[in-house]
């Protein structure tokens, strides 16, 4: 996509936007403040600017006169950048310029995807299938060796494959197949890991089907299942979708999932949805792609330590119970039609290998598929989803742990929480001098309620603001309405209910904010707990790498404000998206992934931050905002006593305006 | 059991018998003429013969006045030996002594016991699933290792086991099995082949239950299914059982199961059916061995080609059409709950290879089984059953080839033919003079049919006797009213309908002898041809193994007779009964077996009769009584030579009746 260059006045300040942005997006991340309560959806008519130079599309509303219209004005919310454009923000709609904070443009983190064509250059593209066409002397009087000797046999002349397995199910198969197409046949061969290992004949095909060669690979999620269709010739993703895990029903996080797989036939059940939704997942990307079910050779899956035992139905009722002990580190590989997935017989679903009962499959799937375990640089992974899990370390050694986060980060436990869908609050700006909000909404609709990276930054610029305090509790002296007690609980009014698609006044309150804080308290005191453990301190990290659902929209400066993450350089961030999944990919990529992911598992020590003394008092200095030792984020405070003039004038105006 | 000594006076001949026989067989085996034509049911009351020295069993009967009885008068047929004791054959019974043949007393082969001790001795005791007992510490905070691999960490300190597989159904298991005797397991572990081969676990239970291992060894017949309840701690075979195979309801031969099998659904169902009789079988000796079902860990199966491919489902038409392909020679370990066959789900079942369409595993189990694989001496190996394989060779090199004997020895194409069972003649003599018979049944019951031995030795006997020329064909000019006409084919009545059970004449005639002279030429040209295209004659035979149902029973000194077998010492030749059945428990003493039964297999250097031009030749030649070249048969040449003259008479006499 294009990116072209947003100007906006009378501050000069521009920014590089891609076409189809939002200018009301384009002025937040810019870090200039627009007039805007409706979540973008055109209906306040606040965010009036003219164009002064270039040429926008849409941003024109019956909240402008024909008049408004001729000189320029547009909404902001409405209008999307086609090209260059110099935008004034009016009068009306700036706050004062002099008291302007000139924030940041908003850093997230550098997404990092996979190359494939390094992988190809560095030989590492050797997919765990392989198809190899023959063409066999068909039997006569002379020569009448069994069907699969002649396999065997001519595998080895005109391939040079030995040392070959075969299953009855193709067996069965063959003395049909090889008639079919005159003994011309395609093999499917199953490679091992290991040069040592046996090489199996999973499939025999008439003629010539070597170009349709395809892998699916699967991220079981304890909210989403995503999968992706892999073409295994030419490596690229054809098609992805996901869909919410059905077990969603039965629970929203994994402990709740293994209460109800305790019930009588409840495993039996619980298995049974997740793998509904596999294959819903499967039907989905069977049908994007186009292609024939028959042809996808094997299913690579990663999931945390419950979702896998859910899967493959083994019980999983010792996961949450002291001392934590999950089934296996390593699971076989399993046909996929044995789960009830709807896949040919030949399928082979390969599982990645759990750690511990809260350090998963994913995690692993995500430092295989970062690339984490080659690096020399000393890296800390952090997967934030329902759960948040850690790894510091790189090619030498690993550590890894489970923090208990809760879902926070997903909207849960959240008053008008959400999860990042149509309507979610995913960005908010305050007026330093009025107070007042701006809010954009995902799909630029009105607002339904707040998502996880939303809340990250909502809270922040709360707290830089001087709304909140480091523990988390509003001003009551500000003198804005914004701020006010409803049934006991101080909350800000984000959107009023005539604003909003619900009909109620969207908040936040307190203890959403004490949520928060619990969570992002938990996982950097699982860092830092963990960094101690090993004998190291922030500083010693030269990379992050960001994995999980979110972890793309996270404001990072916001991020380190809250203190979620240290106060580091965002160059050094770097976001890989789903890491299960990209991690299952991989695995279906190449089978260097297979062959060093037991060696890599085994290497990642965990440490379960319950049973280290150390973290409860790390998690209860990590209970404010950004830390109860602000000198960890020398920014943040630098940022607080600048501030600090500003409210004490608000705070004289409100007791002014009190007294008169 | 013990042996007596029984005299048969006048004659002088002794032979020693087991305790429980019949008088009518001990004279039988001692080449002793006895009058008897109801086949030892006590109802014709012509065996009549007195006690002289020691005591008999029973005896007694309503044919003999109670005078008789005093004086020491028995029914051969219905006195059994306790003692040794001195019998003494009356005028009436017997014949004119100066015209009695001595025949040489029965010589059937030695039979061939495996020696589970020497077995033990060489170390070759090595089941292929062996159990182990483990106390594992339970899990603690300090020690939360996953389940799997807690167990496979104490396999390794505990019993210095390593490289060992899981699979998921075993996975499943494990968390709770652990827990429910304190992580006091026992887990079952199936041995590789080779020793770079994995260990697999396939089962655990709670507690010790190594005491309990046991496996299943069967033979998967055309005609019937043996199994075999094997100890694997001691060795021991437990209990035995066999049932005739379902399949029969939908054809005698392998060839018209194919047939069937070609049907739509035919395949699944005769798969089924032959599934069915395995569970009966199984059924059956679970009950008598009074072993839990759940102890059984291991099953072992051999089979020809086609019953292997029938059992395990796999599509069977090539075998039957030129150029004869089968599917596979060698199976891989399957699941035998895939098969459907009533075993626990951790229960593998290795199944015999195969060498062709026509030598299968029941041959290859046979080879591996009688130790002919092991032997410096060059051995003939025969199994003669719904077909015929031949096997040459020793240690160094192995030929095989199938003979299309067709079903003449289990009592096909035979008029009367049976199977060996109750009521079915089993031995025969004959009057020198009045050409007048002797039958004995199994059961010693009134005559039903001819079974596969009996029906050789009658042949020979009529034969010897000059009743039949060297073509089959009857005498016509004997004199005796037992060679008759009937339907326009000669025939010689064994038994007129009121001495028999079915109300009707039992008789051999033409075609019955017809079919047995191709069956035995094809079996004879067929060990010939093979024997020519490895550049040996039969002099070069050190040994002669016969194997199948009948073997033991067949009188060696007839089937020589015959021509069924080339004139040889009686102590070359060993009867190892079924090969087959043997084989597979061999497999489940001993990895050895399995370890060297591919090598074996792929030694076993198939000749296809059909192809191999001098067959035909060699058989049209064999197509009489013994040969066409009765050089090749020098004893029976002499026989034949010394009974002219009295045969001479016996035309001479009748003549002059038929004058008068």
């Amino acid at each position: 996509m294009s990116q072209f260059k947003v100007t906006f006045l009378p501050y000069d300040t521009h920014i590089m936007m891609a076409t189809g942005e939002s200018l009301i997006r384009a002025a937040m991340e810019a870090g200039v403040h627009i007039n805007a309560s409706c979540g973008g959806d055109g209906v306040c008519g606040k965010c009036r600017v003219t164009i002064e130079q270039g040429r926008v599309e849409g941003g024109i509303s019956e909240h402008l006169s024909e008049e408004d219209r001729d000189k320029g004005y547009r909404l902001a919310c409405k209008a999307t950048v086609v090209e260059d454009v110099v935008v004034r923000i009016p009068v009306e709609s700036a706050i004062d310029t002099s008291a302007l904070l000139r924030k940041a443009p908003r850093q997230t983190a550098s997404i990092q995807q996979m190359n494939l064509d390094d992988i190809k250059e560095q030989g590492l593209f050797v997919p765990p299938m392989e198809k190899l066409y023959l063409e066999l002397p068909p039997p006569s009087a002379g020569d009448n060796l069994p069907d699969i000797s002649r396999l065997v046999n001519y595998l080895r002349i005109q391939h040079d494959e030995g040392g070959l397995e075969i299953s009855l199910p193709v067996i069965r198969k063959i003395p049909t197949v090889f008639r079919e197409q005159d003994f011309k046949v395609t093999v499917t061969v199953a490679r091992p890991v290991r040069s040592s290992g046996k090489h199996q004949i999973i499939n025999v095909e008439p003629g010539d089907t070597t170009d349709h060669n395809y892998a699916v690979a699967m991220d079981i999620g304890t909210t989403t299942v995503y999968g992706q269709m892999v073409n295994l010739i030419t490596g690229e993703v054809m098609a992805e979708a996901g869909k919410f895990n059905g077990q969603i029903s039965y629970g929203e996080d994994v402990i709740s999932r293994i209460i109800y797989a305790e019930k009588p036939e409840g495993l039996e059940k619980i298995h049974q949805v997740v793998i509904e939704t596999v294959n819903q997942v499967l039907a989905k990307i069977i049908k994007k792609s186009k292609v024939d079910r028959q042809s996808i050779s094997v299913l690579t899956l990663a999931g945390n330590t419950t979702m896998t035992q859910l899967l493959l139905k083994v019980e999983p009722r010792f996961i949450r119970r002291s001392p934590y002990v999950p089934a296996s580190r390593i699971y076989p590989r399993i046909k996929a039609s044995d789960l009830g997935i709807d896949l040919a017989d030949h399928v082979t679903a390969l599982v990645y290998p759990q750690v511990s009962s809260y350090v998963g499959g994913d995690i692993v799937a995500g430092v295989m598929g970062s690339g984490m375990y080659r690096t020399d640089k000393m890296t800390l992974f952090l997967d934030i989803g329902t759960n948040a899990e850690v790894v510091i370390g790189n090619k030498d050694w690993l550590a890894c742990a489970a923090c208990s986060a809760g879902p926070a980060f997903e909207g849960g436990g959240i008053e008008f929480g959400m999860r990042a869908a149509k309507g979610a609050i995913e960005d908010f700006s305050i007026d330093p001098e009025t107070l007042e909000p701006i809010i954009v909404t995902i799909g630029s609709v009105r607002p339904k309620g707040i998502c996880g990276s939303g809340l990250i930054t909502m809270v922040a610029i709360l707290f830089e603001m001087g709304v909140i305090n480091n523990q988390g509790k509003f001003d009551r002296d500000l003198g804005t309405p914004r701020i006010r007690k409803t049934n006991d609980v101080w909350e800000y009014v984000l959107a009023y209910k005539d604003e909003t698609q619900i009909d109620r006044d969207i908040v936040i309150n307190e203890i959403d904010i004490e949520n928060l804080i619990r969570a992002k308290g938990a996982i950097y005191s699982g860092c830092m707990t963990l960094l101690a453990e090993v004998g190291m301190g922030p500083d010693d990290i030269e990379q992050i790498i960001l994995a999980g659902g979110f972890g793309s929209y996270v404001d990072l400066e916001k991020a380190m404000v809250i203190g979620l993450l240290s106060e580091i350089d965002a160059g050094k961030v770097v976001y890989v998206g789903n890491a299960s999944l990209l991690g299952a990919r991989m695995s279906a990529l190449t089978n260097r992934i297979r062959e060093e992911v037991v060696g890599v598992t085994n290497m990642m020590t965990n440490f379960e931050l319950s049973e280290t003394p150390s973290y409860m008092d790390n998690y209860v200095a990590a209970l404010f905002l950004p830390h109860t030792d602000v000198d960890r984020f020398p920014k943040v405070k630098a940022q607080m006593e600048a501030r600090k003039q500003t409210l004490d004038e608000l705070r004289r105006t409100a007791a002014a305006g009190a007294v008169q």
